[in-house]
């Protein structure tokens, strides 16, 4: 009895772990990241910039989250977990641009083209981008090359034509795109899902998880993902600049087909509750020590309440 | 005596050695790169537009021709050798961009920004680098994971900010650094040496190489590389715009110091024999066997010739 109790209350609270997780993705950036003394110390402090100091961590959150099920080392969990913030960093980064959706605030700060310019952008992105499938392919990240082969084809995947690029791609395309609720759906998936349902994979990943864990941590995925996108749609219609951290009102101003222009916000709403507890209904079988995740899928849409 | 006879004869000639890999790059890459039936479809059609039909394939070349020296399957350094060319495309692409190097014509054909538009360049440049590391990681390339993850963490370190991008960075900040020949010497070997030396590297890791073997071929690998850029400033200064299939004369209008403003073009040119001389001479424990390389060696500064 003594053991269930200790156990129930080493269990982070949400507010904890995610300022646990802000304060170890910023220092392990930090060590990864030193500025050179020469030419490319521009690239570096672009990289930086963008990477860290800002952003939820959602990402690397649901890495840790789901490894520490496992009982997986946590500083192994954690490079995994930059490794996707990386790749999120990047693309924030690339979509920012003005050929893309020409955004001049990011997580509260300038955009790298603003505070740098455009040219030192592209390639911020495309460096941290490289690194990301540098630091999983090192030892470090797991011991056995088959789990880090993995992890690196799970993340080049999610992270390419077939999700987060070819999301981004519709996503350029839909303005005069007329997409329907699949069609959005497919597309959000692609862009925004594919990356955050890697995360939680990466977390099974290093866990050498069976494959039938692993499909109930996906449908998991899955639904967050989806709810995510949901709650994002919701903030980007009501919420203001300055709190969100970024421009707003651009996917109605651009005409997009959203979740939100196709639903309603009420209907969004009550779909975006829906899938979150469905998501939490795909941890049925796990205990006290799933509820770090449980937290995490209400927080995926109650950002903004 | 015979077999001798017979294994010279099969020695490729360089000829058909470009001819052949020019073949087998299009049609994996073809292969590798559908058009799916979906809003992405712009995306796939620039990726090809890029990649497909075009180039000397001199890192795949380089990347087939050293594995052949370890008895390699060939489809398996092909799609090694693919794997950089899609690194060494996307660089091309991002480095066409109008932030960049604004450049109109690349391979004989519209850069990519102008056949379709930036937003697409910058994500089909992102797809392509996300595809590299995708292909790389498939049991396909090699069956043993810790092979696959040397070749995954090569190339990400060739193409992120100690190697290619963090060269390009340098490039950026050329034109007002008045960098000197060591500084010059060495932005190259990051933005085109890094990726040549590790198609070289990529065929002895697929081949499982020992250290001291890898060591003499990765010499040969830092002097062709360097001896290519040489070349290519020769061709730059002296080329017409529609022998070389882009634009010529940037970098001396741009002011900034290349091997040829530092050396002059007599010296230039004496330079790249003697490391080419010096990159055969790295190769001189093998026998026929090797010709191909040194014939690719001599054919890094013969180009234009």
């Amino acid at each position: 009895m003594a053991t269930d109790v200790t156990l129930t209350l080493v269990q982070p609270t949400l507010d904890d772990a995610l300022r646990d997780i802000a304060h170890e993705v910023d220092a392990l950036l930090d060590a990864l990241l030193p500025v050179p003394e020469d030419a490319r110390a521009p690239l570096y402090r672009a990289m930086r910039h963008a990477a860290i100091g800002g952003g939820k961590r959602l990402r690397p959150l649901l890495v840790t989250a789901t490894a520490q099920l496992f009982g997986v080392d946590r500083a192994a969990a954690l490079r995994a977990g930059c490794a996707v913030e990386a790749i999120h960093v990047y693309s924030l980064i690339h979509d920012d641009l003005p050929c893309m959706d020409d955004d001049d605030l990011r997580r509260g700060k300038p955009t790298v083209h603003k505070a740098f310019d455009e040219g030192i952008a592209v390639l911020a992105g495309d460096a941290l981008h490289a690194l990301a499938f540098e630091w999983l392919a090192d030892p470090a990240t797991h011991p056995d090359p088959f789990v880090r082969c993995e992890l690196i084809a799970g993340l080049a995947t999610a992270a390419g034509p077939g999700g987060m690029a070819g999301g981004q791609m519709m996503d350029i395309a839909a303005p005069g795109a007329n997409f329907d609720l699949p069609a959005v759906t497919r597309l959000q998936a692609m862009k925004t899902g594919a990356l955050i349902a890697y995360s939680v994979e990466a977390g099974a990943m290093l866990g050498r998880v069976s494959p039938d864990v692993r499909t109930s941590l996906k449908a998991y995925a899955r639904d967050i993902g989806l709810a995510f996108q949901i709650a994002d749609d919701l903030i980007d219609a009501t919420g203001d600049e300055a709190t969100v951290g970024k421009a707003v009102g651009k996917d109605a101003a651009a005409g997009k087909a959203t979740f939100l222009s196709l639903l309603g916000p009420e209907r969004a709403r009550s779909q975006a509750d829906a899938l979150v507890e469905q998501a939490v209904n795909h941890l049925g079988s796990w205990g006290a020590e799933a509820d770090l995740l449980r937290a995490i899928a209400r927080y995926a849409v109650d950002r903004d309440r």
